[in-house]
């Protein structure tokens, strides 16, 4: 089995800086968290916040500390440093290797999309962002790693796009459509991606940040790699 | 213009765990780092003290600390947490936007290799790895970041593939061949360790990881990608 996991994310137009981060950590008992928060508004201030969720938490998931006491705890850390004022939302999506596990961590009000070969559902029980409140908990969710198994997550740009239009991207029937071919999890972050960009007509309305995370049975080579793109503003 | 990066991984053979680490951060100023390195020995052990140095390293580096001040604090950390008796290998590469460069960071005796469409050379002055002596200083190399840079930086599994045999893997000349038609950094990435695996008839003598970063003149779509493999023993 191999897992393959990949992001695209996106700025809002016409803003240098993403109110969104995303950051992907080693567990040190084997597996990989990818980490994605979304700070409240946009630009600099937005940033700052996402960054600041995101290093609690990938610094947290680095020391063996579980995602759900993590995500409490960046909770509890943004609260005491904005004083309640400022929300983020977070996710965390870890393949963890100890329980053969794919653990789903949400603050995030959006759903997260889990497909299998079969079916393809959501994961949308109601829950709070962070920041906010005192004992703010996330929602858990954990399913085997088993071949076929797809989960996508993303930040509210993806369900804003085409708002100025009235139109909007079915996240479910897309997904539904490609379950049954294992196709790429860089292809599917990128076609959600491009549709979304298509609807905010090139320019998109906020921040986009999508993480697909895929279980195949392709025969491993048993090595691991990594790639990154990064468009510099040149 | 565009960055890329890629990485490539693998464990010693019949072991488990890698003892090196790899792990990529994004700069609060703009810009990405990725840091490697390799603890003294193999196995769990090794695992630990990498992961260790890398933790410490991304975590100063996410908080705008400069990357000779996070080695240097690195160094510091693990001698004072394994009395000077343990040592790891250290490199940090990273994309800076606040400068426009590419900074160089070794402390690690094997060279790191820089090309241009022109040249192709070997940084490798003298230096030491952390975590033996106080006062341990990193090497630092600075350079614009223009179309055509590749920047090649590995841990010595790859230098010491083959020695069993008595062969070796001539990293500089197949650079040189490669330089010119800017071949994707995952392309290089792939070849290099698929050669010293070959060198090693298929069994690494040692852990082997090998990071590729290369600055295109490609038209950028204004989309940050990141992908991740990771094979599990399944």
């Amino acid at each position: 089995m191999e897992v393959k996991l990949a992001v695209a994310k996106i700025n809002k137009y016409a803003t240098s800086e993403s109110g969104d981060s995303v950051e992907v950590v080693e567990r040190p008992n084997g597996g990989i968290s990818v980490v994605m928060a979304d700070g409240q508004s946009s630009g600099r201030g937005a940033k700052h916040i996402s960054s600041l969720v995101v290093r609690k938490v990938i610094s947290l998931l680095s020391e063996g500390v579980r995602d759900g006491a993590a995500a409490r705890a960046a909770s509890d850390y943004l609260f005491t440093e904005r004083k309640g004022k400022v929300s983020a939302t977070l996710n965390i999506a870890s393949v963890d290797m100890q329980t053969d596990t794919l653990v789903i961590t949400r603050n995030n009000p959006l759903p997260v999309i889990i497909a299998t070969h079969d079916d393809v559902c959501s994961f949308d029980d109601e829950c709070n962002p962070i920041g906010l409140y005192r004992d703010t908990r996330p929602l858990i969710s954990e399913m085997p790693l088993e071949p076929g198994l797809t989960v996508v997550q993303f930040t509210d740009g993806l369900v804003h796009a085409g708002s100025r239009t009235g139109d909007s991207l079915d996240i479910l029937t897309f997904l539904a459509a490609h379950a049954e071919d294992e196709v790429d999890p860089q292809e599917i972050a990128d076609a959600l991606l491009t549709d979304a960009i298509h609807l905010d007509h090139g320019r998109p309305v906020d921040d986009i940040s999508i993480v697909v995370i895929q279980v195949t049975n392709q025969t491993s080579d048993s090595i691991r790699r990594m790639t990154v793109d990064l468009p510099l503003n040149k």
